[in-house]
């Protein structure tokens, strides 16, 4: 049995970005890739600011604490200022150019103004309440690499290097499709025998969040040649295609033969709980992942090692994340495979939920992420566990 | 000056849903919050079914590990099984409903098999891999409380009970104003003196995360007549109104003033930082959040401040987040003020960016989330602290 490390790492080796560069507008670019890295070409801010309301003036020229400066400007914001007179003050705005001249900024609260001259009371250090031109970045600074998701800060950056539309991946296509001759849409009535299709809201959900087009292609007919069609249109339809359901080894799985016939498929042995039947193949030149049919092993095989893998064919770099530290406010005795518990984080440590079954998505819906629990790790009451929030897999 | 919170407790107790349910498909929920508890109205799974490929088979006809069963029935998943006759076993699949007359399923692996009849080589317990009816949920369990967010797991669960429409709060329209003469749009070019506007497409970042529909208003003239078409306009337009800079003690700061004249504004003196300036008023009935003006400033306050209101205000319930612990891998001393330190982490601790100036967003972009310091708090090397992961605030 491969470990999740080495199965995650397969799959990595595997992957490549599946997807072409596009020139699209900043105010579209939240969730999408970025493409190419940014070079900087001007500095931020451009140019020697105002860090507050006050007073701009040359530190040589303070007269002492009693004495007035004359005021010879009003600098507002936004305005290109002229040379400060010798001797003199300008009256100065936060986010206002230092006017050439000036080297020091005091703020307002420790002046005595009139219209026409003010009172320094207490002399700042030279060079105080000025942010340097540069300070946020420098022009030919390498601001962001290839791959990061624009996130809000992303987005805020690049505005305020003057970017109006930024390279960006194309959106990854995956194709859903679901197994399982029980299976019906939610809405319809059930008969005796079948169950409503849940994993195939689950998985757009998932893809969905993770900023993928979701092609959905619906239930997969129990007939060969039909799954073969859906296959084949998945695979034009899409860059890479993702069934729950039909690929353990019953004689009613179906799906593994077909996509064999239609290109290749491995069925991997994974030491992970749950989740254990994983198929990985192509359909056509199109890369086929085959998770298993119960909900909470395709939640987990999902977010374990689908994950990183359509990240990469995203081009994204953020497929791998690092749990972090709880305590363990539960006792479990550790199993051959690695194990993702469903649990839920509290401020003083983490719970565990009772029922760990891999049939049963409320323990999912609970909480909110995984404790990792190693092969054959004993998990002791008080001890410091691995847990991963599912936010940090979003 | 009020801590953060006492501040955050201050805004959430002027906080309410400013939004009405509407029925939405599953398929268009993602990230919809929804409206009313879900009570589960069928059992989950539907009926007692096997955990696996094998045959079912009473437990007490077990003839001996040399002894065949003869084989009367064969049932797939998806259909309703006849009773099985006494003393015999049935071929039975993975998710198939057990028939009348078992109680026991075994698995392939542990049987010899023919066409005709089936040797039970190791007989499992009586009730083995067989899930039970009802084992993930109960008719009449609540299953999902208002205030949830739609996630993946969250769909998945709904999609099981059959439900293909759900109960959604509208999305809140959330309008954003930038103010400062200084600022133009990224794509134009920049005269002396101007700035890019940044804030206002990392605030549309976040509000898009945050799953809120964007009303963008622009970049506030320094007029006040102006501003205060602008604001009424965005009054009428959406739930709430999220203006970035304008707000300190300046005389070149209008939106106070126009604010004031149009509702009610109050400027609160919050003990964070970065983002001293906060202001929280109204705009004739519309609520109107009013956040400083540096970027990093804006991203602070908009994240710990603003996004527990505005989840209030759009029903959500996880406005609030539990940090989690790291162990610093630097040491500062405290301020007197709460302080948001842009921050790193990686698998041994979290590291702090070096320019912690307000102004600078490539702190925010270089690292993964917050720390935070409480007031007066001395970081020593090694010590455990709280951090705020990004992911958490999103």
């Amino acid at each position: 049995m491969l470990g999740v490390d080495q199965a995650v790492s397969a799959l990595l080796e595997q992957a490549r970005p599946l997807v072409q560069a596009e020139a699209v507008p900043l105010t579209g670019a939240l969730g999408r890739i970025l493409a190419e890295d940014i070079v900087a070409a001007i500095d931020v801010p451009p140019a020697d600011n105002s860090a507050m309301d006050g007073y701009a003036f040359q530190h040589d020229d303070w007269p002492g604490e009693a004495a007035a400066l004359p005021l010879s400007l009003r600098i507002p914001a936004g305005i290109d200022p002229e040379p400060l007179p010798a001797g003199t003050a300008a009256r100065i705005f936060t986010g206002a150019h230092i006017p050439p001249g000036a080297d020091t900024v005091v703020m307002q609260e420790h002046c005595t103004a009139s219209a026409r001259d003010v009172v320094i009371g207490r002399c700042p250090d030279r060079g105080a309440n000025i942010r340097p031109r540069g300070q946020d970045i420098t022009a030919g600074d390498r601001v962001m690499r290839a791959g990061r998701r624009f996130d809000a800060q992303g987005l805020g950056l690049l505005a305020s290097l003057g970017l109006a539309e930024v390279p960006a991946y194309r959106r990854l296509r995956v194709a859903v499709i679901s197994n399982g001759s029980e299976l019906i849409e939610p809405g319809e009535i059930a008969a005796a025998g079948q169950i409503y299709n849940s994993n195939r809201y689950m998985l757009a959900g998932l893809l969905g969040d993770w900023g993928f087009e979701v092609q959905d292609m619906g239930i997969a007919p129990d007939e060969p040649a039909a799954i073969g069609e859906l296959l084949q249109s998945a695979a034009s339809a899409a860059d890479v295609i993702v069934s729950s359901g039909g690929v353990s080894v019953g004689e009613e799985d179906h799906i593994k033969n077909v996509v064999a016939d239609l290109g290749a498929i491995d069925l991997w042995k994974v030491a992970i709980k749950p989740g254990k039947p994983f198929a990985f193949g192509r359909v056509s030149e199109t890369p086929f992942i085959g998770l298993p049919g119960n909900p909470s092993s395709v939640l987990v095989t999902a977010l374990i090692m689908a994950r990183p893998y359509l990240f990469a064919c995203q081009g994204r770099d953020d497929g791998r994340v690092i749990p972090v530290k709880k305590v363990a406010k539960f006792a479990l005795a550790g199993s051959p495979r690695q194990t993702y518990l469903r649990a839920k984080s509290t401020p003083d440590g983490v719970e565990c939920h009772p029922r760990q079954s891999s049939g049963v998505l409320m323990s999912a819906v609970w909480g909110d992420g995984l404790v990792v629990q190693a092969p054959g790790q004993d998990i002791e009451k008080g001890e410091e566990i691995d847990f991963l929030p599912y936010a940090f897999l979003a």
